[in-house]
């Protein structure tokens, strides 16, 4: 294999593939990535045999051929190196030197037919979608799936297509977020539920943020996402996700519009004074005005009065601040509603179109 | 104790202090700041026993006091705050209000009476020197102080003033780095040697960024940094400094003109293939050139040249690529100057004005 390519396109490309790299693995060419060099492109694959990420550039190829070599370390050679072409020549060896103006290594590679590729793909559903737009939804959902890996279907979001409408639904059993959205052009084909790890959602946030589609595609037990010159493929979580439905209530008797951000600003404040998890925020509620208020032994007490769009009687409603805070840094929306029943009763947050997030009230 | 403050000044006034607070201390005032009010004036200081930070800044005090403050959670309150005047009111229980705009926070604060001040400062010493000139001094060579408590005078900086001459000397017992000027007016009762704590150096680094004076007193034990309206005031530490002088050698048989960024950045690359701390790169000499090399088994080989001004005989010199880099990342000058007799003896690095570095070659 013999190429010449782009330092800055070289080291982005690197850049996109890196984060499934294991540095700690019994199987060493998992801590490498492959290069194939074909037809007027390099290629560039990592896996983590759970997840594995491909992305071509452009390279002015003298030889083709392959080469694995160890992923981080290449990325901090490129990382390091002047803007300008990079020369990478490997030989019978596996030994490849990597040389950009006078600076040359010989990085020793390992054998490509050593490295694990994906089986072929036997497409059973297609869907395509924005991909800024999908990273953001998956972002505006995302911090409620589970840590908990002793139910493991919550640690991943579910996606469900179900006659035309997009689905994607995140929780940890305490809050639940979920993102419905209308699909522009549907056929009933495709229709169907998948659960995708929760690790694969925080790869897509930082991985969709160029214009353009991302094609998702599903298989027997895996996914595929593919957008620009990048193609993600994972696993699929096992197992029945739980009927969330069932948890969104559907009747309210009265709502308060509030100001996101300062909300989002006030919560903030007043939560610096509750330090222990089963700490709450007081929203005290009065028509016009909201009042937070926290407080505890250790430090004292904070409130903060928000002005706000409410009719109903004088409540007083107790929230996790963490809960109620990790919405609110991902919507874009000016004013977001809180409908409810009581002080006991599931809360429900609206804000960005077709977001909606369950919360319960805490008591105290 | 009762006064309003400008918020950007208490913020910019406790992140000068809060370095010195412990969290997990057994003396629960030290997690607090003192807070005095009098004059036209709040004057705040945080102390860990060893070193105590105190600043003082404009405020309108309606009722002069003092009282102490949970520093870290106070300076996470102020840093969230919006700008304008916070006005801070202490009852006799010691709980504290403290507002801005319609945000109200009481804190539960201790009895000043129980926090701990410094003893009168019976001066010894004095010397006045440019703050951000001593800052940049204690950065050029604070790297080098040991990192290991089995030999505590190692940890320190020494600072030493014979004869009009000031000297600051940091080593580890394997690189030595040191800056020697002259005092612009010295008298016979400045000399003396002291041992500034290494995480004073740190502190002072961070500290001394604003144009003007800071004052340097010694007492029995003790040393105390004025600067602007900030004094810290440490503990010493104890013990006979070995005898550097000894360790500089004083006759070169050759010597090399480098220039500094291309080789921080030349070593930065060539040093990524090597990883094991005993690793060491090649410095290869020939009339004119210089060729940076290193191998290991596991990653292979880089190498680099560089032009440099050298009319010696070929010759290999080996370094450890970490301790060679350190001074190189905070001294300001364009070149640097090597000088040396053989592969095997102390090399000494030249650089900004009164700087020297001395490091021992590696044997490989």
């Amino acid at each position: 294999m013999k190429l010449s390519v782009g330092k800055d396109n070289l080291q982005n490309a690197l850049h996109k593939v890196l984060s499934v790299v294991s540095t700690r693995t019994t199987i060493p060419v998992l801590s490498n990535a492959l290069l194939a060099a074909n037809g007027d492109g390099l290629t560039i694959t990592t896996t983590d045999l759970e997840v594995s990420i491909t992305t071509r550039i452009a390279a002015t190829v003298e030889k083709e051929g392959e080469i694995t070599l160890p992923a981080k370390k290449l990325g901090q050679i490129i990382d390091r190196l002047p803007s300008g072409d990079v020369l990478i020549d490997t030989d019978e060896q596996h030994s490849t030197r990597i040389s950009c103006n006078e600076i040359r290594y010989h990085l020793m590679g390992m054998d490509a037919a050593e490295f694990p590729r994906e089986n072929n793909f036997q497409e059973e559903r297609r869907v395509r979608l924005p991909a800024v737009a999908f990273g953001k939804l998956l972002r505006k959902i995302g911090y409620s799936v589970s840590q908990d890996q002793g139910r493991l279907v919550l640690t991943g979001i579910l996606l469900s297509i179900r006659e035309g409408n997009f689905t994607a639904v995140a929780t940890d059993g305490r809050r639940l977020a979920l993102i419905e959205q209308v699909l522009e052009s549907a056929e009933p084909q495709m229709d169907g539920d998948v659960v995708l790890p929760g690790k694969v959602a925080s790869e897509l946030q930082r991985l969709l943020v160029e214009d353009g589609d991302v094609e998702i595609r599903t298989a027997d037990a895996r996914i595929s996402f593919q957008f620009g010159s990048t193609t993600l493929i994972s696993k699929l979580v096992d197992g029945a996700y739980p009927n969330y439905r069932q948890v969104v209530p559907d009747n309210f008797s009265n709502a308060v519009v509030i100001p996101r951000e300062q909300l989002a600003l006030a919560l903030s404040r007043v939560s610096l004074v509750v330090t222990e998890s089963g700490s709450s925020v007081k929203f005290n509620l009065k028509p016009g005005h909201l009042l937070l208020s926290a407080k505890s032994a250790e430090y004292g007490e904070a409130s903060e009065p928000l002005e706000v769009s409410y009719e109903g009687q004088p409540l007083v409603i107790s929230f996790n601040p963490d809960y109620l805070a990790d919405p609110l840094k991902f919507l874009e929306c000016d004013e977001l509603t809180l409908r409810f029943n009581d002080e006991y009763k599931p809360v429900v947050l609206l804000g960005d179109e077709g977001f909606l997030y369950v919360i319960m009230p805490m008591r105290n």
